[in-house]
C-alpha cells in the first residue's frame, strides 16, 4: 500500500480527529450517561407529521418529481419566502426579498461557506470565550487569527469588545467579522439583553466590521418573560449576517440551515455553495416548508420547550443538590446547555475519570481557540436535552462524586 | 448600506457567476429547447417506490426518530455496507470494510472535500481535455495548476498522459492527482477500454501519484456489449480514489454521493466533511438503502437505460439528418451527453444566436481550465437525457440552422 501522508494538502495535514469525538466514542460502549453531545430529544421529533407530509408529497406525481430532481443552489423558493416572512416579522430591517436568503445544508455548511467567502489566512476574527466548537472548527481551516471576548451571565461583554476593537485599531488591524451566538449560547447558555445587542451593532458600525449572528436556539426560549430582538433589528447597513437552522426545532437529520443578509454577501455565498454541494435536497426543504405552512411548528416548539424546561430544571436541581463548594453554573433561559465551572479542577484531566465512573461531558478547553484554551480549564459543558430526567439526576450525582474524588486526589 | 467588496477573502473575490449559469437563465424564459443542463429525465423517477419507502420509515417510530436525528459524519452504516458489497463485487481490490467508504452530500461535495484535503496552491492536477465543469469549479478554489491530457473516442489518451508525466518529472514537478471520468464521460460521452484503464493505473504506480475516478454514469451503459472494469480493479496499492453518486440512478435531489479508497484518505475526508456539513441526512440515506435492499435498483436502471438509449439514438439520427459538413460528434455507449464539434464555428460566440433561435447548449470552452480553453472553441456539449424525443429532433434542426447561418455570416 502507498504511504498516504505525502499526498495531503496543508489543510489536509491540519485535519485532526477532535478529542471530543474520541471521548464520545466511549459513550457508545454503554453504561455511560452522556451530557457530552448536543442532540435534541428524539422523543420530541414530529414523526407522525412527517409521515403525513412525505406521503402527500409523493402522492402527487408532479411534486414527487420536483422533490427528486436537482434544486437550485440558492434553495427552494417557497421555503425562502416563508423564512423571509418570519425574519421580517422578527424585525430584520434590510431584508427585501428572497435574494437576501440562501438555504444551506445545515448551519455547519453556513459556517463553512462564511469561512470560505470571508476569511483569508491571518484575518482577525473575534469570537466569544467560550464559543461554539464547530464554528472554531469550520473557521480554522482558513487560518484566521482568533481574538476572544469573554462572556458573563448576560453573554458577550460588549464593553470588553469595545476595548478589543480599539486596541486592534491602534495596531492597524482590521477585524473581518465578529462571530456571536447571542441567544441561549452554546456552550454557555447565556442570552444577551437588548442594550448589549444594540451596542454590539453600534460597534460594528463604528469599527467598520460585520457580525455573524448564529441563532440555532432562538425558538427554544422556555422562560416566557425573556424578551429580545435579533441583531438584524438594529442594523440598517447590512452588517449583520444571520444564520439559523431547523435542526433544533424540527429535525437535525434534515440538515437544513439558512443565511440571511446583504444580497451581495448572499450572492457570493450561493456561488460558494454551488461548488460545495450544488444544492440542498429539495425534498427536505419541501417537507420543512409544509411543516411551517400547516402551522405545525408553533405546536411543536411548545412541546419541545416544555420538555427542555423540565430537563433544565432537573439538572439545576441536581447541581444544587450534589455539587460541592466552589462549583458554579449558568441557569439558561433556553437552548440545550449548562456551563459549569469547578474551582481547582482541570476538567480535561478529569474527563477520563468521569467516563470510568459512567458520566461524560465536554471539557471547557474545547470551546476556546488555540491561543485561549486555558480560559476553559475549570469548565465543562453539560447537555440537558438528550438525557432523560432520571439520567440527569443520576449523572449529576456521579459527576459530583468524581469532582470530590478528583479534588481529593 | 455598506460596501461589501472589501470584506471578501481571496476565494470570495474569485467566486464569479459562470457564463453557463447565466446562459441557462435564458432557458427559463420558455420557448427554448435546452440541451444545456445535465438533468435526468424526471419521468424516470421512482416516485411510487419512494412513497412506499418513506411511509415505511415514518410508520416505525424508532426508524422515524433515527431518520430525523443527527447521523454520523461518515454516513449511515447499512448504506456503507451495501455500497461496499457492490464495489467489491465490481472487483475493487483494496476495500476491506466500511472504513474505506464515506457518504457525501452529492458527488459535488466529494469533489470539494477532495480539493480541500489534497490541493495546495500551485499543486499540479491533471484533468482530461475536456473535463467535468463542476470538478474544475470545485478544484479551482484551491488554486492548482491544471495540466490537460486530450481525449479521443476511447477516452483519455494515456500515451499522451505518459508523455505529460515524464515531462513534468523532468521539470521536477510532482503530480498531486489525475482526475478522470473514464466511463460515459461528461462532457465527451467517451468510455475507456480496459487496456487504457490498466495503463492508467500502471502510470500512477510508476509516477507515484493517485487517481480520482469519478463515475456517475457507470450504471447507465445502454450498449450491453461494452465491458470494462473500474480502475479500482487494477489497483493493489490504494492509488485509486473512487467517487460515485445516486444522482443519475435514483434521484439527484437526494444529494447522495460517496467516496471509496485507502482508509487513511477516507479518514481525512471524513474530518473535512465534519467541518463542511457534519453529516448527510440519515433520511435520504435510509431511503436509498431500502431502494437497493428491496431490489428496486436493477429494475429502475433498466428503465432509465431504455429511455436514454432511445433519446441518444434520436439525437444521433437528428445530427446525421440535419448537421452540415464539417460537423462531428461522439456516439456514447452510456451516460447523458454527446460532444459535437463544428469546424470553423466559435461555439461561445454562437451561443447567444442559438438562444435567440430557441436552442441552448453549453459551449466547449466551459469544459477546459483557464490555460486550455481554446481547445474547446469549436465544441459544444449536448444533453439528451432531459429533453423529449420531439424536442431533440426539433432542437437539433434549429441548431443545425444556426450553425449554417452563423458560418455564412
Amino acid at each position: 500500500m502507498i504511504a498516504p501522508e505525502k499526498f495531503f494538502s496543508g489543510i489536509g495535514k491540519r485535519l485532526k480527529a477532535s478529542e471530543v469525538r474520541e471521548l464520545l466514542k466511549w459513550v457508545k460502549r454503554g453504561g455511560i450517561i452522556s451530557f457530552g453531545g448536543g442532540m435534541p430529544d428524539p422523543k420530541t421529533f414530529p414523526v407522525e407529521e412527517m409521515k403525513e407530509i412525505f406521503s402527500d408529497i409523493f402522492s402527487d406525481r408532479k411534486l414527487g418529481e420536483e422533490a427528486l430532481q436537482y434544486g437550485t443552489t440558492e434553495g427552494y423558493n417557497p421555503l425562502r419566502e416563508t423564512i423571509l416572512k418570519m425574519l421580517r416579522k422578527s424585525g430584520f430591517k434590510i431584508l427585501e426579498d428572497i435574494e437576501n436568503i440562501v438555504i444551506t445544508t445545515g448551519s455547519q455548511q453556513a459556517l463553512d461557506l462564511i469561512a470560505k467567502v470571508f476569511i483569508d489566512p491571518g484575518d482577525v476574527v473575534i469570537v466569544e470565550a467560550p464559543t461554539y466548537l464547530a464554528a472554531l472548527n469550520a473557521f480554522s481551516y482558513f487560518q484566521p487569527n482568533f481574538e476572544v471576548v469573554p462572556l458573563d451571565k448576560d453573554g458577550m461583554r460588549v464593553d470588553l469588545l469595545e476595548e478589543k476593537l480599539e486596541s486592534l485599531r491602534k495596531e492597524g488591524k482590521r477585524v473581518k467579522f465578529i462571530y456571536t451566538v447571542p441567544t441561549a449560547q452554546n456552550p454557555a447558555g447565556t442570552t444577551m439583553p437588548n442594550d448589549r445587542r444594540k451596542k454590539l451593532v453600534d460597534l460594528a458600525y463604528e469599527y467598520d466590521t460585520i457580525i455573524v449572528e448564529d441563532n440555532p436556539y432562538g425558538y427554544l426560549i422556555f422562560d416566557d418573560r425573556v424578551k429580545f430582538d435579533y441583531l438584524g433589528a438594529f442594523d440598517d447597513e447590512g452588517r449583520v449576517i444571520y444564520m439559523s437552522s431547523f435542526s433544533k426545532i424540527l429535525s437535525p437529520g434534515f440538515r437544513l440551515g439558512f443565511i440571511a443578509g446583504h444580497r451581495e454577501f448572499i450572492r457570493k455565498l450561493i456561488l460558494a455553495k454551488q461548488a460545495a454541494d450544488l444544492c440542498t435536497p429539495s425534498l427536505t426543504q419541501m417537507a420543512a416548508n409544509e411543516f411551517l405552512k400547516r402551522g405545525y411548528l408553533e405546536r411543536h416548539v411548545e412541546k419541545i420547550k416544555k420538555v427542555y424546561k423540565e430537563k433544565k430544571e432537573a439538572m439545576i436541581k441536581a447541581l444544587e443538590t450534589y455539587m460541592p463548594e466552589g462549583s458554579d453554573w449558568t441557569n439558561p433561559v433556553g437552548g440545550m446547555f449548562i456551563w459549569v465551572t469547578v474551582e481547582g479542577v482541570d476538567t480535561t484531566d478529569m474527563a477520563r475519570r468521569a467516563l470510568e465512573r459512567g458520566v461524560a461531558y465536554v471539557h471547557g478547553r474545547a470551546f476556546y481557540p488555540e491561543n485561549a484554551k486555558e480560559l476553559g480549564k475549570n469548565a465543562m459543558r453539560l447537555n440537558f436535552s438528550y438525557p432523560t430526567i432520571e439520567q440527569i439526576e443520576e449523572g449529576i450525582k456521579r459527576l459530583s462524586e468524581v469532582v470530590k474524588e478528583f479534588r481529593g486526589h
